[in-house]
C-alpha cells in the first residue's frame, strides 16, 4: 500500500474511532450495558464501511464532517451483528479478533442487549447528526434500514445458517453474500455518495460499483483462506473447505476464482469512472481493498 | 367496560392488526424470517400501546391514519422485546400468552433474528408512513429510538436481570419500571399527542400523564399478582413473591399499593384535564385501563 493510501485510512480511522467513542462514552448510559457496547466498539475494526462512505462523500466533493454521524451509525450496526452473531446460537464463536467475544466477555443475556442497544443507537445517532437535513435523514435511514434488516442482512445471516451442510448453488451462494454483506458495503458508498451530493445518473453508477464491491470482497475472502498467509491473516487457512462451506473456490477453482474476480473488478472501476471519481481516493481504496492479503 | 369504549377498542385493535399483517406480509421478506416475525405479531397482544397513541392522537384532532404506522412500529419495538426477553439466555420462559415462545416454536437463532428484524423494521416502516412530513419522522425516530434502546428500555430489562435476588430500594425499583416500560408507553401517548397537533405546552402535560400511567400500570400488575382472579388473568397468582420479586405490594403491603395508585391516578387524570382532553376516549381509556383486572 502506498504510504498516501495508508495516511489517508489511518486518519479516517481515527476520526472514525474518536466520533464513536466520544457519542457513546457522551450519553448517561446504565454503566453495565455501556461498558459491553464499548468494549465490542473498540475490539479492533478496520472501520472498512465508515471509511468508504467518507471516501465516496469526498469524492463528490462533500465535506467529511457530515458524512461522519452516518458511518459512525453503519459502524454500530455492523458491530451489533457480530455481537448477535457470535452468540452460542448462533456461530457459537468465543473468540473474534484475538479476544473474547461479547458474550465470553459478559454474559449472553449482557450481549444480546448490547446489540440490541447499539441496533436502535445507530438511528438515534443520524437523527442527532447536525449537518443534515430532515429530507436527508429520512432518506438515510430508509436506505439503511433496508439494508440492515429483514429484507437485508439479517435475512443473509439467516438464510446462511439455514444453507449450512447443504449443498448450494453459486446463485444461492451469491444471494447469501449479497444480502450478508453485500447490501451494508452497498450502503456505505451510496449514502456517501448521496451526502457528496452526487446526480441521480452518479448514484446508479456507485450502485453498481457497490454490488460488485460485495462479491469482490467475498471472493477475495474465499481466495484467502485457501491460498493467503496464515500470519498476515490471524487465523488458520483451509477453515471453510473443513467446514464444508460452499465458496467460489470450491466451485469455481481458485484459478477460475481469480479470474472471475479480476472481472467484477474491472466492471466496478468502470463504474467508477462512469461516475466520473476514476481520479478520486475511493478509486485507490477500491482498487487496493480488491487485491488486499488479509 | 361500556359497550362504546368496548367497541373503540376492537376496533382500533383491528386496524392495527391489519396495518401490521399488510404491511410485513407485502414485503418480499425470506419465507422461514416472516413466518416467525408474524408468529409473535400474531401472539395475540392487545396492542394498548398502538391504541393509547391512536387515542391521544384523536385526542387532539389528529386522524388516526396519520399515526397507524407509528402505532405499528412501537408494537414492533414491543413485540421484539418481547421475543429477546424470553430466550434462555434472558428470562427463558417456553409459553407467553398460552403459546411457545417464538425460540420454542422455531430456534433460537431463528428467533434472535425475527427479533432484530423487528426492530429495524420498526424505523424503516415510519420511513415510509405516507402522511408524516420529514420533520414529523426525525422526531418520532429520536425519540423512539431514545426511549427504546440504550436510554431506555434495554438498559430496564438489563437492570432488572441484573436485581433479581437482590434487595432493591423503591426508588430503583420505579426507575427500572420507568426504563422498561414506561418509556415506550410514555412514547405512546407522546408520539400521539404530537401528530395530533398538541401544544408544547399540551406535550409537557400529556408527558406528564404518560410518566404517572407508566408507574400505575406497573402497580396494578403488582397488584393483580396477589389478589387478582386466576382465570380473567390467565397465569397463576402469587408468583412474584415466588420468585422474590421486589414488587409494590412487597415495600408497601396491599392498602398501602392501592393508595399509592390511586393517587397516581387522581394526578394523571388531572394532567389530562390540564391538556384539555378531559372529555375524550382518552381520558375514558386511561380510567379504565387504571382499574383493569387483568
Amino acid at each position: 500500500m502506498d504510504q498516501a493510501l495508508s495516511d489517508y485510512l489511518e486518519q479516517r480511522q481515527s476520526m472514525v474511532n474518536e466520533y464513536l467513542d466520544d457519542y457513546i462514552t457522551g450519553k448517561p448510559i446504565l454503566t453495565s450495558l455501556k461498558t459491553s457496547m464499548l468494549y465490542s466498539i473498540h475490539a479492533g475494526g478496520k472501520r472498512l464501511r465508515p471509511i468508504l462512505m467518507m471516501a465516496a462523500c469526498e469524492a463528490f466533493g462533500g465535506n467529511k464532517k457530515e458524512v461522519l454521524p452516518v458511518a459512525v451509525a453503519l459502524e454500530m450496526i455492523h458491530t451489533y451483528s457480530l455481537i448477535h452473531d457470535d452468540l452460542p446460537a448462533m456461530d457459537d464463536d468465543d473468540m473474534r479478533r484475538g479476544q473474547p467475544t461479547n458474550h465470553r466477555k459478559f454474559d449472553e443475556a449482557t450481549a444480546i442487549l448490547a446489540g440490541d442497544a447499539l441496533l436502535t443507537l445507530s438511528f438515534q445517532t443520524i437523527m442527532e447528526a447536525e449537518h443534515l437535513t430532515a429530507e436527508q435523514k429520512v432518506y438515510l435511514v430508509h436506505e439503511l434500514s433496508t439494508a440492515s434488516g429483514a429484507l437485508g442482512m439479517v435475512a443473509g445471516q439467516l438464510m446462511d445458517m439455514e444453507s449450512e451442510g447443504n449443498k448450494i448453488s453459486l446463485e444461492h451462494l451469491e444471494q447469501i453474500h449479497h444480502l450478508k454483506t453485500g447490501r451494508l458495503l452497498s450502503f456505505a458508498l451510496m449514502a456517501g455518495a448521496y451526502i457528496g451530493g452526487a446526480s441521480e445518473d452518479q448514484l446508479n453508477s456507485i450502485k453498481e460499483t457497490a454490488d460488485l464491491l460485495g462479491i469482490i470482497f467475498q471472493i477475495q475472502d474465499d481466495i484467502l483462506d485457501v491460498s493467503g498467509n496464515e500470519e498476515k491473516l490471524g487465523k488458520p487457512v483451509g477453515s471453510d473447505s473443513t467446514n464444508h462451506k460452499s465458496t467460489y473456490p470450491s466451485m469455481l477453482g481458485l484459478e477460475g476464482s481469480i479470474t472471475q474476480k479480476e472481472h467484477y473488478v474491472a466492471r466496478a472501476k468502470s463504474s467508477l469512472k462512469q461516475a466520473d471519481v476514476g481520479e478520486t481516493k475511493l478509486f485507490t481504496l477500491i482498487d487496493h481493498l480488491s487485491n488486499r492479503d488479509h
